[in-house]
């Protein structure tokens, strides 16, 4: 089955880039928020999403930062917290064809809210 | 801040529908994924997962069906499964503007895979 | 094959219920966590976390109560939050045999934590 | 707060080493089935899973072995799949006090059912 042609025929291929990397956006942030993790375990666990994350299609690279003051910051006395979005900052670079879009999730203080967006898409 | 001025204005109405409905799509996929459900089980988790994915930004309606055969088939002795995606049929309606956009979900046997798609966009 | 004879006759049966009580109680945690959530819709999302979650081996019931209050208070400008361990009270009952557990899940402000413990236990 | 005696004086140390390595072993669950691997990012994603989870209370140690051979034959076209219980192997040592339980979880093919147990606790 031509899987292109028969699903996808309907969007240009900047759409393509952009509806692939916000299902990875959406479903990274869906997947991962809960996570325990401190300072120690940080790491592993921004290059475990950012290699997961990688497998969907179209996605080029997913870049995962999660802020370590804040983790520091949310300490309770169990040395641990939730992963929850405000602590991440993402990029999600997808492509189709020779169209690229840049995704990013980032906390805006001023929304109180991990704000999802596209930084940039080829024309 | 005008939040549309400052991280939108790059992308056009139908764009930004196709964007929101693939964030959630994603966001349901891998938030609900792993949930115990069975045949008596199925019809408030559905209506869960319909109106937490609502809530999401430019969502105009989301239409979850769980597969009720396959929940019986893939029954264990244990009387009910966990959620995959093989077993969710979904449709996220996504409005910008006057713009709107239809996602689905199904599972594509030939594919062995639960495809994500645009089935239809305004133009 | 006799499942009980097999696994479990290393444990009496108060340290069962203990057992399936807290494995429900760190699945629904980590399953439900990051779920989009307002008031109108936390009714039905307690109903059905009730419900998936009292699927679960030797659950009796499951009570769970998502503070209204916080959820207000949370509220961003987009009309909901991501769901958290801080906003929920829980209260699990496991039964194996003739012995009831009762395990919670709350949040204990000067821990800043969501600790879960067993409330009751048959000797 | 004593959260010792104000909470846990009611169960015995070998119960709370079997309380608290249920509840990680119900989280692990749930918090990372969907999560996308193939036999690339699987070592990394065990990893992650491990540090992740030994930062819960009383927990020792986790080990998590993800089937290769089933990540493998589940493989769809698009080259990953969606982690789910039957692909699992899972290990949790908890402690408390001087008392040590194992925590196990293993897909069990009679039964089709990925089965926590507990494979030994000090007496």
């Amino acid at each position: 089955m031509d899987i292109e042609d028969k699903y996808f025929k309907n969007i240009s291929s900047r759409e393509r880039a952009i509806f692939e990397g916000a299902i990875t956006m959406g479903a990274l942030f869906h997947q991962f928020v809960g996570t325990p993790v401190n300072s120690k375990s940080a790491e592993t666990l921004e290059k475990s999403i950012k290699e997961a994350m990688e497998l969907q299609p179209c996605i080029e690279e997913v870049q995962v930062k999660i802020n370590r003051k804040m983790l520091e910051d949310a300490n309770s006395e169990f040395n641990y917290v939730s992963l929850n979005g405000d602590m991440m900052d993402i990029k999600v670079v997808s492509r189709y064809n020779n169209k690229k879009a840049v995704l990013r999730m980032e906390y805006i203080d001023k929304l109180m809210y991990p704000l999802m967006y596209v930084e940039e898409a080829d024309e």
